[in-house]
C-alpha cells in the first residue's frame, strides 16, 4: 500500500494512474500537481484525487510514490525540485516516451542525494489527451517498459514493476538507450511519417483529402496527436529518431528504385516479405 | 436490367460486384472469367455466378455489361480481347486503382471499333484479397470515382454511374490524370510509406516489433496488402507516385530540420496545423 501517491501532471496517463490506483485501493492518499488548479478540479470532484496543488515541494514531502506525468522535457526540468523535496523512502518514476534524458538527469541528481528513481514508459497512449479521456483500465493488457541501469536500486525497481502489474500491465525491462531506439522505431518514426504524410498530401493534391478512405485514415490517425506532447518527444529523442528516419529513407529508396526500374518481380518479392513481417505482429 | 454481366477476375472487388448485382437482382445472368476454373467454383456453388469460364471471347460475346476486375496491368493487357469479342451494345468498365493507362488503351482500341468504355475506381479495397472476403455490401457508402474523357459516350457514363449507385456507392467524376494524382496521394503513397516503415523497423531495430502498439499497427495495417496487386498499382502509376513521394520527402525534410535545429516552437506550430488538417477528414 502506498502512503501518498503524488502525480505530477494529471492528463491521460497521470489521470489514468490516479484513477486505477483509486479504484484498486492502492494508495491511502492521492495528490495531483499541476500548473493550473482549475484544471485539476474534475479529478478532485470525481473523487480520484484527495488533494490538488501547484506546489511540488508541498505535494512530494509526504509522498512515498511519485509519478512524473508531464511532457518529457517538463519532467526532466522539474526532477530537481522533486528530488530536493521528496521523502527519504520515496520511489520516483515517470511515464515519458523517452528515457535516456530523464534517467541521466536522475543519475546526476543521485550524486547530491540518494533517492530511488526508475524510468517507466507505459505504451498506452492515444492521439487524444487530457484528464477527460483518462481511464482506470488504460493499462490493462498494455505493455510497460521499465528502464533500470546498473545504478538502479533493486527494491525500487521491484516496487515500480509491482505498481504497473497491479494496474494490469505486462512489464519488460530495457536499458534506456535500447528503449529509446525501440520507441523511435515503433512509435516516434511512425508519428513523424504520419505527420509528413498529411503535410505532403495537402501540398501535393489538396483536393485528394476528400477521397481519403480507410487506408489513409488508419495510416494517418496518429497525425492528430497532441502537438505539445510530440514536440517534446521528438526533441528529447532526436538522435534515435534521426537514425530511424535514415533507415526509413533507405527503405523508401529501395522500393522507389524498383518502381522506377519497372522491376515488378523483385518489387513483388520485397512487398511479400514486408507483408509477412507485418502479419507476424497482427 | 443487365442482360449478361461478365466479370473478369472474381476476387474481392469483382466478387463483390457479382454478389451485390445478384442480391439486388440487377442482372439476368452473371458470368465469371478467370485463369483457373477451380478458383471460380466457390462463386458458382453459392449461386453468385451462373457460369464460369476461362474463355474471354466466349464470356463477353453475349454480355452487355463487362467489368474488368483483375490486377490493373492484366486488365490493360486483356482489354483488346474484350474489345474484339464484346457485343455491340456492351458497356465496359474496370475497377482498377489507376486510370490513365487503361483509359488510354481503350481510346486506342476505339480507333478500330467503337465500343463504350468508362473507367471506374471503387475506393473500397482492403488489405485482404480474394473471393472469400467479397461482400454484397462492400460498396455501400463507398466512394467510386469514374473517369470519363471528352471521348466518353454519355449514355455509357450514365449506365456505369447508375450501376455503382445501385450498389450503394457515391460516384464522383475526375479526369484520368487527376484521378491518378488523387489516388497516388491518398492511397498509393500511404501504401509505399507503410511498406517502407515495416521494412525500416526490421532493419533498424528488429526487436522493436515486439513492442508495437496501436499506433504502429494502424499506421502499417496496409503493409499487409497483396504483393501482386500493389506491384501492378505502383508500376502503373509510376509518375504520379514519384511526384507524390517527392512531396512526402519534402514534408519529412521540413519536420526533420526543425527537430535537428531544436526549433520546438515552430515544430509545435507545424504539427498543430497538420493535426487540424487530419481532424478535418475524421
Amino acid at each position: 500500500l502506498i502512503r501518498r501517491l503524488a502525480i505530477l501532471g494529471v492528463g491521460l496517463l497521470g489521470g489514468s494512474v490516479a484513477k486505477a490506483a483509486r479504484s484498486l485501493g492502492l494508495a491511502q492518499e492521492i495528490v495531483g500537481i499541476g500548473r493550473d488548479l482549475t484544471r485539476l478540479q474534475p479529478a478532485l470532484r470525481d473523487g480520484t484525487l484527495d488533494g490538488a496543488t501547484t506546489d511540488i515541494a508541498d505535494a512530494v514531502r509526504q509522498a512515498n510514490f511519485i509519478v512524473l506525468a508531464a511532457p518529457v522535457l517538463v519532467n526532466e526540468r522539474l526532477l530537481a525540485e522533486v528530488w530536493a523535496g521528496a521523502a527519504a523512502d520515496a520511489v520516483v518514476t515517470d511515464v515519458g516516451s523517452t528515457k535516456s534524458g530523464i534517467v541521466a538527469a536522475a543519475e546526476r541528481l543521485a550524486g547530491s542525494r540518494s533517492l530511488a528513481f526508475v524510468g517507466s514508459h507505459p505504451m498506452a497512449g492515444s492521439e487524444q489527451a487530457g484528464y477527460g479521456v483518462a481511464r482506470a483500465d488504460l493499462f490493462q493488457g498494455a505493455s510497460v517498459i521499465v528502464t533500470p541501469t546498473d545504478a538502479t536500486d533493486g527494491r525500487a525497481l521491484k516496487r515500480v514493476t509491482e505498481l504497473w502489474e497491479a494496474l494490469g500491465a505486462h512489464v519488460s525491462a530495457l536499458d534506456p538507450s535500447t528503449h529509446d531506439r525501440v520507441v523511435a522505431a515503433v512509435s516516434h518514426l511512425p508519428h513523424l511519417v504520419a505527420f509528413a504524410l498529411v503535410d505532403a498530401v495537402r501540398a501535393f493534391e489538396p483536393g485528394a483529402m476528400a477521397f481519403a478512405a480507410r487506408g489513409f485514415k488508419d495510416t494517418t490517425r496518429i497525425a492528430a496527436s497532441e502537438p505539445a506532447v510530440w514536440r517534446e518527444i521528438f526533441l528529447s529523442n532526436r538522435e534515435a529518431l534521426r537514425r530511424s528516419t535514415e533507415a526509413f529513407r533507405a527503405a523508401l529508396d529501395r522500393i522507389e528504385t524498383l518502381v522506377a526500374d519497372g522491376d515488378g518481380d523483385r518489387l513483388e518479392t520485397v512487398i511479400a516479405s514486408i507483408k509477412a513481417e507485418r502479419e507476424a505482429i497482427r
